[in-house]
Parts: structure tokens; sequence; C-alpha cells
């Protein structure tokens, strides 16, 4: 599929044999001087097993083989400006076999990342706590677009890269002036290809067509247990890609032929209307004794096999970490040409802003990341529903005025648009604009409604990268049953790990979710959520709190949220509830003076901690104050005298969470809970609630008993004794 | 691909047109009277909307369009006994599209399965508990093989099945013996195709050439959100497939054509050397006013669509729940058929303890579900290391000696056998026998090591299936790092679900595992664990404690465990550690009478409360008693007399847990915590530790300063404020 004519204004760093100006072709690529790309390689390979060696460890084998695919990528192909790593229109480069770190860090610092310096490469595998150079490329460095490592994950994002980009373009470019417009590229090994989230994601690109997306393969054959087909032996990978919509491109040496790599990726960034998969064979550990063997994956080499390899490579062994001048003069014009590429392109958004005022002005708040002023909105408690709702319905309401206008905006489903209330009216599909579909539904990239298929993995990974593009830029959305997180958390962990900042809708949560029975009835994964650093899990329970839930979610610009609905209606409670009270994580609901007992209502189940409530008081002349607590974490951060207040630590009343979901860390909160200490139940979703004992007639005795001992035997017996009052963990 | 000759074994249910009694070609195949088909079909559609609408709920339109798919399994393919569904040598059928359970409990229905009446069959989506009719199959009632409704699962559990098939046949069979040859049979829709866990079982499938796998895709191209296409168009799923490894056959007209349904179905299970994937056209909700379409999947039709259905189906809208006799006497045979196919299995399983007698007995063993005594493999505490050794060594220490000898175990890893130490000496890899690597790995079905590939996933989703094959006869261990165990979730939850006994072997636990950093230190991911009902996630603090874990988990014989193990070398405590203290979840390590503070040590980081204890009596005079908590869900079963001894809750002295995670749940057994409340760093291991505060210089005068504010203001002071005492959520 190569183009006979590559496109001018990508000529500019590329090897050519003759330049008419205008445009040249894949064949007029040519690299004269090998001896010095073969020496850059040398330097490279010589200075990877110096550094694996110094504190014997990290991944020396595939950063070797890979050395003249970077040496392709950063000399002759991507477009960046290492003195701004920020810079808006780059490429983007995502290394989704991530354990092969050193090989970024070799390439930024040969490129001139001005803080990567020998002296941070040497921290590889260090005790240096201030080291650029972890074993994983992390977002938080210069150069690192996303943070990778847990296997398939960087591709997923680079997805999302590639999706914002081409959403971007669509909503801003314009006739001559194509202000996004950047490459994504992508390294993977043997393993991303095994991986499900990657297979959900190469579907996704196929199906929108991302043609500026190239995923390059590192075919080296090999993964920690030994030859890859061990595990992979009867698959055709270039038919599957194939298959799944994408160019394919063969590569055969990959090891030094530069100049085939170019030519690969020129023609990859040509492709008109599919991704690209670049298939290179490589050596893993070339030039080691044990190259192509497993045992050059995730060890050092040993001095023995170092001295070896530098000896292959006509390097002295009796010296270390040797990058020559004329290796640094290889990689000298990157700084200027990333310079003059940040030049063109602030000239060419100024001549924009001339001619396209209003969208220029947009797209500057979208470039710094800025937001439009939501707040205004978000739905006033009064213009919230008053008679019984589901939570997922009231998160509707809230949502679907934001996402019809806000720009930044991209929200999407998997698979679930009738149950999730995420789709507002008049809104667009993210599609190719070529597509089709047999029901009517089209798009095109302008769109910010997000079909993502039956793939929670893929949806979340991906939203990852959206978010990554720029930081503020897209903020996405997801949605499916909250059940279905637990498929997606890989992905959602990595997007609080990089203090990403997306919103994931989950319904039908508790066994309140019913007929379709345990295998769809979360018990445990809120404690998952829950305990996940920088994750905000929140759990309203009606209207107005899921407005403060999405009100916390918005705020929260560093930190992924869930915010955890009901399938079922639920009760509201206008007098009580209040968005700001979500703020605090957790908040008086009713007070009462002298209660003998605090109930802890969360999401869904508060209608049960109040109906207790009144059936305490009537029934047994019980007080009972009600705290709503809808999120841990936002709580967690609130100043003692405050939590002391809402949870009335040194009372005498015993306080008892009214959740149904398996209790673990409620006790710090609670002396006592309403729980789930099994699966849940195939039944409608009230008989389901009553079957586990969550209705007043069942709850009120338990609590009064409770009382009645408190009251016998003082408070302290409750100490270190959690009293799980429908049953303990089974 | 149809075979000219079809087996003669293969016949006796088969519809002919001549038989020669020795075989048949799959031409030969004729259902000469349709009209009893469509009959069938006619009144199994009518049935199915009378189910749904009842209560106003479940899943038609599938069901409905897999209807003459499931006459061509229960008429004429499966081999399988409804009076005795637990037969060993039956086909294992597996409804990965689980929302359609209606299809299956019908032809359960149909072919005579004792319990489920018109009565049970009218149970779906009642408020009634003892329904055999949930809104997804679950494993515990007759007839079901597996739970299924999570996507992508029965799929994964389906090559599960197969694989233990091909296992034990290829151990027990001998020539004119095969004992173990049944088939699996597995339906998916659109949605299983698009999930990561099956694109993973699919890869593995290929790759195993699982011949006696059959998937049937209900190919109704309809979503919830719409047409499939608008979340996988560019995909030739055919092209796909068959670059995976698999035969293809297409059906064009799913709907009707019973007969080339058996035609494909007769011709997948005499495929030579590769799983079968039938490629079949349907129509969702056909014969009702919205066929074709999304709204036919997830509700009931509505009483005028409910009629209209009837009408085109040519029976009596006015009449419901009918089901001719002709209906039932056409499945009539079914049950004399499991009869004979039972007889004559019985006879040839008594003819081969004739010929075979060591294996005959062993087979039976393995049929009963029986174990050896593998108690004697487990090595005695004098024969564990007494220096330093990491935990994930010593599992291998306790776990090699049992997978050697015992021929229950399957042992396998997600591409880490260099880390995770489960590969035994002589090991043999489970291979199809006709593989050969490039490594030289080889092996064969007898094999019981098993390469996953990068798969964690369908690692955790397929050992379902292996351990779901019959109670008991196989008994799945799985490893990998315990942070990629968040990729298995979705499984690993489903076996605790299902009560099957699996082991996952989760190495490399907490930040300890150092400098692949904060991608591969778990922080959160063990509240999941210990937070899901029926599993038993155990942390040993050394060898002893190694081999404890091993035994609770070889004996929880209806509950999955995960053993969480370190990467890095931990002391050795032979005086303290006691496996018999691991099946209690939590004992007393080192006691000390009149202890200021209970010190509570967890897996790896015991160290530092043992080191932490001496500091604070060197050099602080403070008394530390120290416990052991490996498991909790052990701990909760124990009475409470016995947690009382052990966390002495009603002493003055605080309970201070030390463990490199999420301190969530622990709440319940401590006061206050060393703990994660972030996520953690690319460091060395031991280097981790510090940077978080855990060493013994660190933790020691936070200690002391707690048991200082109690002794000055009594132990009340803790009651529901726990002390994070190294930094709180974050």
């Amino acid at each position: 599929m190569a183009p006979s004519a590559i496109p001018v204004e990508t000529l500019n760093h590329l090897p050519l044999k003759t330049v008419n100006g205008k445009s040249a072709a894949v064949d007029d690529i040519i690299i004269e001087d090998v001896e010095k790309t073969n020496l850059v390689l040398r330097t490279f390979r010589s200075f990877i097993v110096d550094l694996c060696e110094q504190f014997k460890g990290g991944h020396p084998g595939s950063a070797m083989g890979m050395a003249a695919i970077g040496v392709a990528l950063w000399k002759y192909i991507m477009k960046y400006s290492p003195e701004n790593p920020s810079f808006f229109n780059r490429d983007r480069f995502v290394l989704s076999n991530g354990h092969t770190s050193i090989f970024q860090y070799m390439f930024l610092h040969l490129t001139g990342y001005k803080d990567m310096t020998v002296d941070q490469l040497k921290t590889y595998h260090s005790t240096r706590t201030d080291s650029l150079c972890p074993g994983h490329p992390e977002i938080e460095h210069e150069g690192i677009e996303v943070t990778t490592g847990p296997l398939g994950q960087g591709i997923s994002n680079a997805v999302g890269l590639a999706m914002a980009t081409k959403h971007l373009g669509a909503v801003y470019n314009k006739p001559g002036f194509s202000l996004v417009d950047n490459m994504t590229w992508c390294m993977i090994g043997d393993a991303c290809l095994q991986e499900g989230v990657a297979l959900e994601s190469i579907q996704l690109a196929g199906h929108w067509k991302l043609n500026n997306l190239t995923v390059i393969y590192d075919n080296n054959q090999v993964t920690c247990d030994g030859s890859a087909d061990i595990a992979n032996s009867a698959e055709d990978v270039n038919a599957k890609m194939r298959a799944c919509g994408w160019n394919v491109i063969d590569i055969l040496d990959g090891n030094h032929d530069v100049e085939a790599i170019v030519k690969a990726l020129v023609a990859a960034r040509s492709s008109k209307d599919k991704p690209t998969f670049v298939n290179v064979r490589t050596i893993i550990g070339i030039g080691s004794q044990v190259a192509g063997d497993a045992k050059a994956h995730g060890a050092a080499l040993g001095p023995a096999d170092v001295a070896h390899v530098k000896k292959q490579n006509g390097m002295n062994p009796d010296e270390h970490f040797v990058i020559s001048d004329e290796v640094y003069a290889f990689f000298r014009e990157t700084k200027s040409r990333g310079r003059q590429l940040e030049k063109e392109w602030n000239e060419l958004v100024s001549a924009y802003a001339a001619e396209y005022p209003e969208l220029h002005a947009e797209f500057q708040m979208r470039v710094k990341g800025e937001t439009e002023d939501w707040m205004k909105l978000i739905p006033s408690k009064e213009e919230l529903p008053t008679t019984p709702t589901a939570t997922r319905k009231s998160a509707g309401l809230v949502c679907n005025p934001l996402a019809a206008k806000l720009p930044s905006l991209m929200v999407g489903t998997a698979d679930l648009s009738p149950s999730v209330n995420t789709a507002w009216k008049d809104k667009v599909d993210f599609q190719n604009p070529d597509f089709r579909s047999a029901c009517g539904l089209n798009g095109d990239y302008t769109g910010r409604y997000i079909h993502w298929g039956i793939r929670e993995h893929a949806m979340a990974s991906i939203s990852n990268g959206l978010a990554a593009f720029s930081k503020g830029t897209i903020l996405p959305i997801t949605s499916t049953f909250f059940m279905f997180y637990i498929y997606a958390a890989p992905g959602i962990r990595m997007g609080a790990l990089q203090h990403l900042q997306t919103i994931h809708i989950a319904t039908h949560d508790s066994i309140g979710t019913g007929e379709d029975g345990p295998t769809h009835q979360p018990i445990a994964l809120a404690s998952l959520y829950r305990a996940m650093p920088n994750l905000l899990y929140i759990r309203p329970c009606d209207s107005e709190e899921t407005a403060g839930a999405m009100i916390a979610a918005l705020n929260a610009k560093n930190t992924p949220s869930i915010l955890s609905l009901s399938r079922q209606n639920v009760p509201q409670y206008p007098s009580s509830s209040s968005r700001e009270g979500v703020q605090r994580g957790a908040y008086v609901f009713v007070e009462e003076p002298n209660a003998d007992v605090t109930l802890i209502g969360v999401g869904a189940e508060m209608v049960f901690a109040m109906k207790t409530r009144e059936l305490l008081a009537s029934n047994h002349n019980i007080r009972a104050r009600v705290v709503s607590f809808p999120c841990q974490r936002l709580f967690e951060a609130q100043p003692v005298e405050y939590k002391r207040e809402v949870l009335q630590y040194r009372s005498n009343a015993p306080r008892v969470v009214v959740e149904a979901y398996a209790v673990n860390g409620w006790e710090r909160y609670a002396d006592a809970g309403i729980s789930m200490s099994s699966f849940g139940k195939s039944l409608p979703g009230a008989a389901a609630y009553k079957y586990f004992g969550f209705d007043e007639e069942s709850i009120a005795p338990r609590v009064l008993e409770l009382v009645e001992e408190v009251r016998r035997e003082g408070v302290g017996c409750l100490r270190g004794e959690f009293r799980d009052l429908n049953g303990g963990m089974k």
C-alpha cells in the first residue's frame, strides 16, 4: 500500500534522493550514509547494556532490538519539539511495551530533552528518588505521553490519542488550517497482541478508521516463557490485523534496515482510511550471547556479555556509557526542527484567529485546558424530580445538559445506551464520516457520543488516552453497569495513577439491579474503588446528591470519579439531601438531639436507613439520626472536627451503616452494619433486598438489640468488635 | 470443510437419507418432515414471548432467534442424558450469551430434565426464591455447566471444558477405549466477540487446536445500542477466526434451516485439528413487530406484539404457554438415548477396568472428584528454608512436589515462568502434540503445565471451565504477578460465585516488588479480594505460613484462593510461624504478657512488625505482642472467643496493623495502621519500603506516640477514630 506521492508537509526531515520541492515518492527515500545510522545503533545498544549492568537489573533485550525503529522515529519521522515537550500538535509516541522504558529515555536524551541527562539515565533502577527514568515510563516526566507497563494499556491509550486528534481536527481544522493533525505512533511487543484490552482497542481503531494511528510491532517472537509460539502458534497476525480493518506492512530486517522502517512509517502516515500495523522482525538482545532468547528480556546481561555486546558492536569493552559527538551531532537538528515546527504552527494559529475568531477563542480554551462555566448548567435542586426516580435517570438529567453544551465532553457507553441515560438530544456519534450503519445511526469525527461496543476495558483505557492528549482538552465520560466496571478496573486504575480526569457513570449498582441476578449484582467491587488511591467512588442517594456527585467529579481535575447509580427508583429527599454535603463526602442527613443511634445510609439503600429511623421512633421509641455517606475519600479530606460532628465518635450512640455491599472498609466509620456477606440472587430488585434482610421490618429489631446492648454494657463493648447485624463475611 | 464420512459413533441421532450401518456422509443428512421442526420452532418462540410477558421482563429476542440452533443441538447433535445431567462423558453446552437463559431452560424442559417443569419455567423473572430459572444460567441447577452472564466468560469457560476433555482423553483413553471424548458446544452473540477475554480465549483455542470445541455464533447483528456495526463495522469476523486458527462454517438461514445447522455441527464434530466457528445468521425477535431491532433484546414485547408473534407462528393468540403433545413427542427419545449412552459408557468403563486396572482406579477417583492424600507431600516445617527466602520461592517448594505427583493439578502461568516458580522438574507442557516450538519447548495433551501467554483474564476464566468440567476432577492453579490479577478479576469473581476450587499463585505483591514501579505495585487490589464472598486471599509471611496457605487452599473444595507472595526475600520465623495458625486466619505470633500494644504483621511486611517490636522494647521500654494475620476470611470463620484471644479487644493495648496496602478493611481488627495512602514508586524494593515509611526506625516512634496517648486518655479515645500513622487516604 505504498503511496506513490508523499505529502509535501511530511518531507522536511526525510532523507531523500531527489526532492522536487513539492512531493516525493516513498521510493525516493534513501539513507546514503548507512555507517552513520549504524554507529548510532551500535552506540545505543552498548549504552543500554551498560545501564542495565550498573544496578544488575532492567530490561535490555527489547530496547536493543528496537534501536533501528527508534532511530527512524526520532530522527526521520516524528514531529516534536524537545524544547517544548507539550507542543500541542506534536506527534504522540506511546511505548506500550513499557518495560523497555530505557529505549525511550535514551532517545529523549539523544534528541535533547533538557532534563534527560546522562546522569539521569544512570538513575535507571537506582535508589534515586528524583529519577526521571523509572522502570516503566511515567506521564509526569517530560516526553512521556502516558504511563505504561501493564500490557495492553499503552496501545489502548494510543487509540484514544488518535481519536482525540481526529475529533479536534474535525471540529477546529478548516481549509488551509490544519491545526490538529498529529500522528500517534505506538510500539508494542508480542505481549500486547495477546492482552484482551489491546484486541478490543484494535477492533475499535479499525472500526473508526484511525488512519493517524500506526502501531509498530517489535516482532521478536520472545516472551518471558520462551518463544512466543508456545502460547500463540496458530495465529496469522497480519491476516488478523487486516480482518480488523488495518493496513499491514512487513519489515523483514528491523535490526538494521532504518531505511525500510522509514519508508514503512512514511507509507503509514499516508494511509487514507485505515490504521497501520507495521510488523517489524527484530532480535531481542541483538549482539549479546543470549540474542533471540528469553534470557535477554528482563535481567542485566552480566559483565562478560556486556563486553561481548560492545565487541560485537565495534565498541571498546573497557569503556562505559560512551556516546560520541558524532552520535549527538546526528540528532542535533531535532531541536531546531522542533522550534521551526512550533513557529509554523503558532503562525498558523494566529492566521486562524483572524479568519475564525470565535472558533479560535474556543480552540485556545481547549489548548489551555480551561473549561467553560459548567456550574450554571447543573440543574438547581428545584429543577430536579421530587417523585421517586432512579439515580441513573437523575445522572442523565444532570449530565446530558452538560454534554450538549460543553465541547470538551466526550461521552460514551459500552453498549448500554437504553439503560445508562447518557445519550442527549441531538447528540452526534463519534464515527468515521463514511460510516453508514444498518440501523441508520451514523456520525462523524466531530461527534462526541461514543459507542464503545461491549468493551468495558478498552472503554476505560482508551478514555485515558483521550484525557492524556492534553491536560483538560477532553473530559471523557464512560458508562456501563457498575458490575462491569470490574472488566475496566485495570484501565480505571491507570487513570487514577496518571491523575487523569475521567468520569464513569456506573448504573445498576447493588442488588437492587434485580432479576439479572448475582452475575450482575456487585458486592465487593466498591471495596476496590474505595481503596484505590486518587479515585472518587461516589454513591448518591437521590437526584440532589447525584447533582452533587457530578459537581465533585467535574471539580476533580486530577482524579477520575465513578458515579454509582441505581437502576430502580429511589425516594427523593429535598429537605435532607444536599449537593454541598456530597462535596464533604458525608453529612448529617437528619439530625436528632440525644440520638440513640446513628444510621449511615448509602446511595440507593438510604431508603432503608430512613424507613428504619421512622420505625424505630414509632414502634420502639428509639431516636435515630441519619448520616448520608456518598463518598469515603471526600470525607477523609475533611478536618477532624467536621468528621467528629458528623459521626459523633465520642457519643454513646452506636453507628450502623446500611449498604447492600460487602461491609469491608465501613468499619472505619461504623460499629455495625447491615450489609451483604454473600453474592446476590436473581429476584426482582425489591424481592432481592427483602431476601437479604434489607427492609425496615428486618433492620429495626437488630438495631434495637444493639442499642439495648450498648445501654446495658456501655459503648465500650463495641470497640474492636464490629457487628454484622445480618450475617458476617462468608 | 465438510468431511465426506461421518464417524459411525455419531450417527445414532442423526436424520439420514441412507445409513449403511458403518458410516454416512454429511450430505446424507436430511430432515424430511420440515413441518415438524417448524412446529417446534413456532411453539418455542410463542412460549418464549409468553414467559417474558408474564412479569414484563427478560430477554426474548435472541432466544427466539436461536430456536433452530437449539433444535439442532438438543434433538440431533448433543450427547447427554436428561435423567443424569452429570453423566461424565456428556457433551458440554455453554450459553455464553447468558441473558438468553430461557432458551436453555426451554430445551431442558422439552428434553425432560425432571425439575424443569412448566411451573418452573414460569418462575422466570418471578419473586420465587426457589426458581431454577434465574435471569442468567447458574451452575447450581441441573443441566447448566457454568454460570454465565458477564459477556466473554462463557466462551472462555468453554475453552476450559474442551481442554479438560482433551487432557483427560489423552491421559486415560486407550485404543478401543474412548472414555472421555465429549464435545463442547458454546453459543455466543455479537457481544462475546467484542470482549477482550473472549478474544484471548479464541487465540488459545486455536493455538491448542481444540477440535472438540465448536462455537456457534448467533449472528443477529444487534446489540443494545442498535446495529452491531455501530461499534464493529470494519471487521471480517470469518477471516479473523481463520487467522486465529479456526475452521469457519457459514449458515445463511439460521432461523429455519435446522438441516443446514445439523450438517454444520456434524462437520464441526469431525474437525481434525481446529476448533470450529459456525457463523449462523439469525433474526433477533423473529416474528415480532420489532424483529431485527434492538428493542427485541431486553424487554417483554407487550401484549399486542405477543399476539402478533403467535399469529405469525400460526398459534392461537388467546392461548398461553402452549406446548402440544406432538412437540413433546418430538423430543421424547432424548431420555432413552441418554440412558443408552450411559449404558454403553458404563460398559466401556467396566471393560477398561479389566484391561487397565490401575489406570481405571485412578480414573474412577478423578470421576468421583476424590483426591489423593496430598498432605504427606507438603514439606514439614523442618524441611523448609531457615534463611531469608521469598515466599514466591517457598510456594514453589510447596506446590511443585504436589504438581509433580497429583494428576488432578493443572498448573499454569501468564508468561512468568522464570518469576513465579510454578514449573516443576520434568513437567510436561499442555500443548497440541503436533506443536513444535521454535525454542524447543513442546508438549502434548497429557501435559499439566499451561503456558497461558500474556492473557491473565483468559487464564482465570478458562480455569473456571477446567474446574467446572466435573467437580474435583481438575484443580487449576494459575500464576502471575499479584498486580495483574486485576486483569483476571472478572474471572476470579465468577469462580468464587460458582464455588469452583482454583488456586492463584500471585507473586510480587506489595511495594516490595520494587523497580517496576507503581504500575506493578498493588495498593488497592487486596481490598477487592478480601471483600469478595467465597474467596480466600492469603498473604503468608514466610515459608511455613506459605505451606499453611497452600493447605488452606487445597482444603477449600468449594472456594478459590489467592496466595499472595513476595518477590523479595523475607526472614523465616520457625519459632513463631505456624501452618495451623494460617488455617485460623490469624494467630498469636509472639505473645507478650501485659502488652502495651499489639502489632499485626501481614505477609511480607511481618518483618517490619517484628523489628518494630524489638526496637520498641530496646529503645522505648514498650512491650509489643505480634499477631500474624494472613487471611481475614478464615479468621472471620473462627469462634468469637478465639478472635478475642488473638486480638485482645477488651484490653487497653491498641492494635496497629502493618501492611503496605491501602488499609481499607483492617479497621475491623486494628485501631491504627502503617499503610499506603498513595500509589507506589519505582525504587528497589527496600528503598521503596523506606520511602513510604516502612522501617522500624520510622514506625516505632509513631507506635510509641499512640501508646502514650492511650495511656494518657484511655483506650476509649480510639473508638471510631482509626489512626493512619503514616498518612491517610489520598
